[in-house]
């Protein structure tokens, strides 16, 4: 470790940090990407400090996995807005927001159509494997209508033309 | 630890976060406070993920105290912009920067004179206990110019009027 300063540069990159663009080729239950138009960047990776800051970034209309694992989040919203499915709720969320995801939590970010969102996100290095809905799972998150509504906006690329 | 949401509120605020200043009534080597118009809030403190994320913010003028210790942090900047002292330089920042302080090594952050700067940290959870400069480091920092003009601009409330 040692000690650094990375300038920032203009539209949320920074200097030696890579920016990984999330392939969208891994389909959900219903056989949609199961994230879209999502970037993450590792700001912090230090072995001393057991945590890791990351900043994720969802362009206008993108979203990041709906997922749950055993590992803790501590996200701080830092750019535009969008939704957040947080549990069995559905919130706005904006710059500066504190979305606090304990284990075990169903949890997906949406960017809104004409807006990114991008977010920090605190996890500890060493974290399990997330966990995917089930089509059953899925199928009784859609029975509450803000869920559905949540979960409703996305095109499926199977059956869409 | 519960899922949470807690929305920002204007001027650096957050709904449940208690806003800390600091007390300036310990003072460095020379006689002025460690420390001038700071304040901290603890954004997330979980112990599942053993680090916290802290934010400081400085008032126009204000700088935070000028130590080291074993523990490391991630720092990124927030709002303004400043100078920061790390290790042996001296170094402008600004909003987004990221600062990587490793164990035992010195640093301050100054706002401008006109303008407030504000950094979030990320640290371990369990940390040791910051040590200050005794006056022989301080006079030895000070035969660098760049640090010497970094360290200058206190007035010593001991001395001045």
């Amino acid at each position: 470790m040692d000690p650094i300063i990375r300038p920032a540069n203009p539209d949320f990159r920074w200097d030696g940090v890579g920016v990984h663009p999330y392939k969208e080729d891994q389909l959900d239950a219903e056989g949609r990407p199961i994230f879209r138009a999502i970037t993450r960047q590792t700001l912090f990776s230090e072995p001393v400090l057991g945590c890791e800051l990351r900043y994720f970034e969802m362009a206008a209309g993108g979203y990041s996995t709906l997922e749950r694992h055993e590992h803790a989040h501590a996200v701080m919203i830092f750019r535009g807005h969008g939704k957040c499915l947080l549990g069995g709720e559905v919130r706005d969320v904006g710059a500066n927001d504190l979305v606090t995801i304990p284990a075990w939590t169903w949890h997906q970010f949406r960017a809104e159509a004409d807006v990114p969102l991008g977010f920090l996100c605190m996890v500890n290095a060493q974290r399990d494997k997330p966990q995917l809905p089930t089509a059953d799972e899925l199928a009784t998150m859609q029975t509450d209508p803000a869920l559905a509504a949540f979960l409703a906006p996305l095109p499926n690329p199977a059956t869409s033309p």
